[in-house]
This record gives structure tokens, C-alpha cells and sequence, in this order.
């Protein structure tokens, strides 16, 4: 388990959806997929597991729970916000795997729906515009909220 | 333990650095540190478990292993190009935590060294540089590479 006291917030994205299934599912909530059923066939997830993981993103608000139909006994699962506040890391997470782990991962290409050319790769920028490399950037700690050792 | 057969790069790319310790040693590696001993000391993980994720990471060609000089029996651990390549996906995940796990991940900003201005929002974009939606996304199947079921 990662030390749950890290400040850092890579460690407490991880500590969210870091577990492996839990992203595939959001990753299906992208591709359009609502319904439990449809999450389990599509991921081949026990359906226990489904059930878990579908209830700790509910829980933490990136998928919200909605009667199929106004008044509706069954339910379906939609990213909010926050879910749909996941697509730059999901993407830089698919263009990396596409790029580095093409044997295993490859055979998938994200376009833009418009013009079917494929997006551009995720980077990142400074407030001017300009791309940054690792070595660009600093890491500020607020006064305020001490950080710890990571 | 997430499907192996399962062709999209976001799980392949899960299944290589999805675990969040491997991530968690990325994330040190891009602030600089290159001991096993310091790793040790800012993760707080056991000697077995970083033994073990810094020889994946090095079998995957995502850190390389050098002497800490020319013929040192010491060695240390750097980022490759394809470890480097992870920046834009560590940023994406610091900037959704940043935002919406401030209680838990919160205490820290990336900012551009030169001006010390925050580094903007990681976007996802086309190739005309419009900022796309998950809507305006699209996934294309290589006809040589047939997808599975994900």
C-alpha cells in the first residue's frame, strides 16, 4: 500500500484510481458504457469487483448513480465533472502506452471525431505556451500545508 | 489483476506502471533522485518491494541502471527517454489531484522554474490545436491488429 499520508498529489490520484480496474472502468464510462451489465461483460470483471469498485467512484464523485428513465427502478453510472475532469490522463496514459508498449498495447489510435486525424500528443506547457521538460519545472509547497518527506 | 489479452495502451500501459509504488518511484526519479537508498528513505517502502519495482522498471527500459562514475561498483538509476516520456501522464495526475483531492493531495503546485508562474492545465487537443472533449474523441481499430473485447 502507498503511504497514505503523502501530500503529493500523484499519490493521492493513485490512492483513487491508481488500482488498475477502477481506470479501466472510468476508461469504459469514456467509451460510453453506462450499465453494470455492460461493464462486466466488457471488461470481464467478477461482478463483485465491479460492484466495489463502481461504488467507491460513486462514493468519491467521479461517477454518479441515475435512474435509467425518470422513475426507474434500475440505475446507471455517469462520469461527473470530476470523472470527465480524468481525459488528459487517460489520454496521456493510452498515447504512451501507444507510443512505448506498441506490441502489447497497440492497435488502437485516438482521433479527433471531426476529421478523423489523430490528436495531438498530450504535453506540457508553460503559461506562455512554451513545452516544458522535467527539468523546467518546480515544485512550490503551500506555507500553510507542510509538506512531508515525498 | 487487470485482463492480459486486453489491447488497449491504457491497460497495457496499467499493467506496466499502474501499481502505484512503480509510479510513486517514477514520480522520485523526475525530482531527482537516482539511490536506492534515497528512494528508500523518501517513499518509506520496504527494500524487497523497491528491489523489486526498480528491476521492473529497468526490464522495461523506463529507468537505466549506471555506475555513479566511470568503473564505480555503486550504481544509480536515471530516467530513459521512455521514463522521461511519462512526464505529460505524472503532470495530468498532479493537476486532477491539484483540483479535486485538495483536502488530501493538496500542498503543492508545478510551476514553471524560469517564472514560477503555474504550469498550465495539461488539454487534450487536435491536431489543429482545438481543446477536445471526450464527445469529440474518437478510437480507431487497426485492421492488422483486431482488438479484443476492451
Amino acid at each position: 500500500m502507498v503511504n497514505k499520508t503523502d501530500p503529493c498529489p500523484v499519490a493521492a490520484t493513485l490512492r483513487l484510481v491508481g488500482e488498475a480496474w477502477t481506470l479501466l472502468i472510468v476508461r469504459e464510462a469514456f467509451f460510453g458504457t453506462r450499465r453494470f451489465a455492460d461493464f462486466q461483460r466488457r471488461l470481464g470483471i467478477a461482478r463483485n469487483i465491479l460492484s466495489d469498485r463502481l461504488g467507491k467512484l460513486t462514493r468519491h464523485g467521479i461517477l454518479r448513480r441515475v435512474p435509467v428513465a425518470p422513475g426507474a427502478r434500475r440505475h446507471e453510472y455517469r462520469l461527473t465533472r470530476k470523472g470527465l475532469d480524468l481525459l488528459p490522463m487517460l489520454v496521456a496514459m493510452a498515447q504512451w502506452g501507444e507510443r512505448w508498449l506498441h506490441e502489447e498495447g497497440g492497435g488502437i489510435r485516438l482521433v479527433d471525431r471531426r476529421d478523423r486525424l489523430p490528436i495531438r500528443p498530450v504535453r506540457v506547457r508553460a503559461a506562455d505556451g512554451r513545452e516544458l521538460n522535467a527539468h523546467e519545472i518546480a515544485v512550490e509547497f503551500d506555507v500553510d500545508h507542510p509538506p512531508g518527506e515525498g
